[in-house]
C-alpha cells in the first residue's frame, strides 16, 4: 500500500487504466489491528483506487462472494463495503450481474459544472458567460438575475450598512436578512416564523452540515428516501452519519417500512414539495404519519423544499414546518440557485429552541457565514426585488419547461415516460423497455457527456431495489433552440445505444 | 439511551448539572454488535454527555480503571476514550489525578467570540461595534479596516466585473483574485508562485478540509503540532483523520519523535513561521528535515503560517513551500482575519498538480466559494490598498504588543514568562510556579471568563506530556487603556486563585 499511496500523491494516474481489477484488489491489505472496521477499511481503500484512478471507470468489480475468498474476511465485509460504495454512487451494478466503476465524468455530472470542462492549470479564464451544459440539473437560471439592480444594492449596502457587515458578530446571520427571510417564507410558504427562527448558512449544503452537528446527530442512524439525493448522501456519508435509504412508493417517504428498517433513526431527509428525483409531492397523511413518527421516537425531521419557490401549477400542501410548528423540523433552502451561483447564501427555518442550538454551533466552530452580500440580499427581499425577480425566473422556466416536454414527446414519443411535477427545474422521465437492461441510462448518459450533454440517470440515485431507469433533465438555463437542439441529441444518442438490443 | 437522546432535542439541559457522574456514566450502553469500535462508542457517549449538558463543566470523571469494571470493557478502551477527549478539549486533567468535564463557556472561548454572549433568540440586534472580550486571540483589528475604500472597490467591482462574480464557473476561484495573491505571496514571502498555484478558498478551515479530502487524507495518519491548534485537531478529527501529536522541541515540530510515533502518516500539519501556541520559528534543519522526511515517505506538508504577515523583527526563514517547490507542500492561509470576519477568503497554495487536485475535489463537491468580495478583494490587492492596510495593521499590532508587554511586566512581574515571538497578534506567557498544580492556568481562565475577558489557556492546546500551563493573550482588536485594564484585572484573579496555595 505504501508505494501506491507514495504515487498517488506525487503522480497524476489518468493513465494507469488497463491494470487487471482482480489483481489490483488483490494488492489491498486490510489491518486488523487498528480501530476501524474491516467494511470501512475495504470502502475507503476501494474508493481511493478509484478516485486515484488506478480502477478506472467500467472496470468490472470481482464479485463480492470472489472477494472474501481472495481476502479472507467474510462476506459480509465485502457486502457492506460494496453497498456503500453503491450508495455514495463509487460503483453500480449493470446488465445482469457484477459491480462495476462509475465513469468519473458521469459521476462529477451530478454535481454542478458550469463550464464544459473543470478549470485546468492551464486555462485559468473560460469564458464568463458559459451556461453550464445542457440538461445539467444543478445549473440555474442565473442569466436572468438582475445584475443591474444587485450591483446599485450591494453598492448602497456597503456605503449604509458597511460596518455592519464588516464587524459582524452574528452567528446566525445579519439581523436584517434574517427578518428579510423570515418574511418572504411568511408570504411564500405561510409559514408562521419570525427572524429568531431563522439561521442564516452558506446554502443547503452548509445547513445540512450545520445541523447534523449541532443536533449531535453524528454517527447516528438517519431516513433518507430511496431514490434519493446521491450528494445528500456523500454529505452525511463524510460527517459519519449512518444513513439508510428507505423506500419512497407514490405517496412519498414510506413510513412503516423506515420504522422497520431503521428504528433507531434520529434523523430523516426529506424532500416533500416535490420528491428527488421521483417529483411527486409527500401525501398529507404521510407527512402526518413521518411527524408522528418523528415526535415518538425523538428524531428531527429536515425538510428540504429545494426549488419549491418555481411552481408551475397546483398549490403547495401545508409544509412539515407549518405542520409540526412546535416539534423538531428544520427546513432548509438555498438562494444561490434563484439568484447566481457565486451568491452561497441560504437558511435553516425551524423552532427556536433548534434554531439556537445551531448558532451556538456556529460560533463553537468559530467560521461565520461570508457577511459581503448579505446587507444587499435583505434589502433585495425587502423592496421587493426578489420576489419580481422570481415572477421572471417562474415565467421564463415554465416556458423552457413547456418547450422542453414539447421536444421530448416529438423527438422521443413513447420511449420516455415523463413524471409528473409541478415545481422546479428539472423534470424526471422514465426509460421505457429498460427492465432488462440496467445501466442503459448510465450507458447514454456517458455517451451523452461526450456530445456536451450533462445528463443525470436516474438510476444513479437509488441505494436499494428501485431499479428504474431514467434521466433528469435539467432546462432552466438554457434558451429554446438549445434545449430542442440537446432533445435531438439525445434522440440520436438513444438510437445509437439501441435499447432494443439490450433487452 | 433512547430516551436521554429524546430529551436532548426537545429539552434544553442547561439546569440537569446535579446528577452524579458515575451514575450518569453508569447507564451508558456500548453496543457490541454494531461495526463501531468500543473506544469510539464511548468517546462519542462521554461527548454527547457533555454537549447536551448531562455531564456539566467541573464534574469528575471516574478514572479509567473504575469506569472499566463498570462497563465491563478492557481498560484500554476507557484510556483510548479519554485519551481522544482530552486531545479535542472535552475534557482535562486536573490537580493530582482524576479526570474533569472542561467548562463549556472556556471550551468555546477558545473560539471567535465577537460578542459578549452568543445571540440568543431575544438578542438579534447585539451591538455591530462590539469589539470582542479582550485577550481573545482570534478577534482581528477589523475597526482598523478602511471600510469606505473597501465600499468603493466593491461598487465598482460590481459594476465593472459583476457578471463575472455572477456567472461564476472558476472553482479555484476568480482568476483575478488567484493571479493576485499569487502577487501578495511572491512580494511578501519571496514566493516562486504563478496565479496556477493558487487556490481560493473560503478561510483556513476550508482550506485544510479541501486539502484532506482532495487529496485523500480522509481515515489517513497525520502528524500535528504538540502542544499545537485543538481547533485544528477538531477539524481533522471530524474529518476522520487518526492525527497522532508529535512533539515539539526549541526547533519545533520532532520529526525523529514523528518518525517513531507515526511513521506511516501522510500528513504533517504543521506552523514553521511562529509554531502555535509557542511561539519560536521552525529551525532550518528541521524545516529540511521534515521536507525529507515527507519526500521519502510521500507524505503531504500542510504549512499554516498564520499571521505571518504581521512581523514586528527579524526576517522571515525561507517558507517550507519555497524549500521544496516541486514536493508536496501546501501552504495555507486566510485574509479574513487582516480584513475583516466576515471576508470568509483564503487560500491555499502549491504545486500546480496538487492544486489541480484540489480545485476537481472543489467541482466534485459542488460548491462554490462566495464571489460576492472576490473581485473587490482582487483590486484591493493589485492596486496597493491591501499592502497599505497592512502597513497599518503592524504599526498598530506593534504599539499594542509593547503596551501588554510593558504591562504584564508591571502587573505580573516574575509570576509570568513571556515567550518570545516576532510575529502575530498573541502572546503566549507561561505561569511560573504552577508545575505542580494542572489545571492553574484554566481555572485563572474559567474566572476571567466571568470577568469579561476570554483567556486561552495554554494546557488546552498540549495532548501528550508536555504540561506546562500560561495564556494565549491576543491584543490585536483592543486600545491601549482596555489592554491595560485588562491585565490589571488579569492580575487580581491570580491573586484571589493563590497560585502558592495550589503547590
Amino acid at each position: 500500500m505504501t508505494n501506491l499511496r507514495r504515487m498517488k500523491v506525487t503522480n497524476s494516474h489518468a493513465d494507469r487504466g488497463a491494470e487487471d481489477t482482480a489483481a489490483v484488489l488483490l494488492t489491498l491489505t486490510l489491518d486488523r489491528s487498528t480501530g476501524a472496521t474491516l467494511n470501512r477499511q475495504l470502502y475507503m481503500l476501494i474508493r481511493e483506487l478509484i478516485l486515484s484512478g488506478r480502477l478506472v471507470g467500467g472496470a468490472r468489480l470481482p464479485s463480492t462472494r470472489q472477494l472474501a475468498l481472495d481476502l479472507r474476511v467474510s462476506r459480509t465485509v465485502t457486502l457492506t463495503a460494496y453497498d456503500q460504495l453503491v450508495a455514495e454512487g463509487y460503483i453500480e451494478p449493470r446488465r445482469g450481474s457484477g459491480q462495476y466503476v462509475c465513469d468519473f465524468d458521469v459521476r462529477t455530472a451530478n454535481r454542478p459544472t458550469f463550464t464544459e470542462t473543470y478549470p485546468s492549470p492551464t486555462s485559468l479564464h473560460p469564458g464568463p458567460t458559459a451556461r453550464g451544459k445542457p440538461f445539467d440539473p444543478t445549473v440555474p437560471a442565473w442569466t436572468l438575475f438582475p445584475t443591474h439592480v444587485w450591483s446599485r444594492l450591494i453598492a448602497r449596502s456597503w456605503r449604509r450598512e458597511g460596518s455592519d457587515a464588516i464587524g459582524i458578530d452574528h452567528w446566525g446571520g445579519l439581523p436584517s436578512l434574517r427578518a428579510a427571510v423570515a418574511g418572504h417564507l411568511r408570504a411564500m410558504q405561510g409559514l408562521d416564523c419570525s427572524a429568531e427562527q431563522v439561521i442564516i448558512t452558506g446554502g443547503n449544503d452548509d445547513a445540512l452540515q450545520l445541523i447534523v452537528r449541532g443536533l449531535d446527530l453524528v454517527s447516528e442512524a438517519a431516513w433518507v428516501e430511496d431514490p434519493g439525493h446521491v450528494g445528500a448522501r456523500r454529505t452525511l456519508g463524510n460527517l459519519g452519519v449512518a444513513f439508510c435509504g428507505i423506500p419512497v412508493d407514490v405517496e412519498g417517504i414510506d413510513v412503516d417500512a423506515g420504522r422497520r428498517i431503521a428504528p433507531n433513526a434520529r434523523m430523516a431527509l426529506v424532500t416533500p414539495s416535490r420528491q428527488f428525483p421521483l417529483g411527486m409531492p409527500m401525501s398529507l397523511s404521510r407527512r402526518l404519519a413521518l411527524i408522528d413518527w418523528a415526535r415518538t421516537s425523538g428524531a428531527v425531521i429536515i425538510e428540504d423544499d429545494y426549488d419549491s419557490e418555481i411552481r408551475f401549477s397546483g398549490r403547495p400542501m401545508a409544509s412539515l414546518s407549518g405542520l409540526d410548528a412546535d416539534g423538531a423540523v428544520v427546513a432548509i433552502g438555498s438562494f444561490s440557485k434563484l439568484t447566481f451561483p457565486g451568491l452561497r447564501l441560504g437558511y435553516g427555518v425551524g423552532p427556536p429552541h433548534i434554531i439556537a442550538r445551531l448558532i451556538v454551533e456556529r460560533a463553537r466552530q468559530g467560521v461565520p457565514v461570508a457577511s459581503s452580500a448579505q446587507p444587499a440580499l435583505a434589502a433585495f427581499m425587502a423592496e421587493g426585488g426578489f420576489s419580481k425577480h422570481l415572477g421572471v425566473l417562474r415565467r421564463t422556466i415554465a416556458h423552457r419547461r413547456a418547450v422542453l416536454i414539447d421536444a421530448l414527446s416529438t423527438c422521443l414519443g413513447s420511449r420516455v415516460v415523463i413524471l409528473p411535477q409541478e415545481v422546479g427545474m428539472h423534470l424526471t422521465v422514465l426509460l421505457n423497455g429498460t427492465e432488462k437492461a440496467p445501466g442503459t441510462d448510465v450507458q447514454v448518459a456517458t455517451l451523452a457527456g461526450e456530445c456536451g450533454l450533462s445528463v443525470e440517470p436516474l438510476s444513479k440515485n437509488s441505494i436499494g431495489a428501485d431499479r428504474r431507469q431514467g434521466f433528469l433533465l435539467g432546462y432552466a438555463a438554457w434558451e429554446d433552440d438549445d434545449l430542442v437542439q440537446a432533445v435531438q441529441t439525445l434522440a440520436t444518442l438513444m438510437d445509437a445505444v439501441d435499447i432494443g438490443t439490450l433487452r
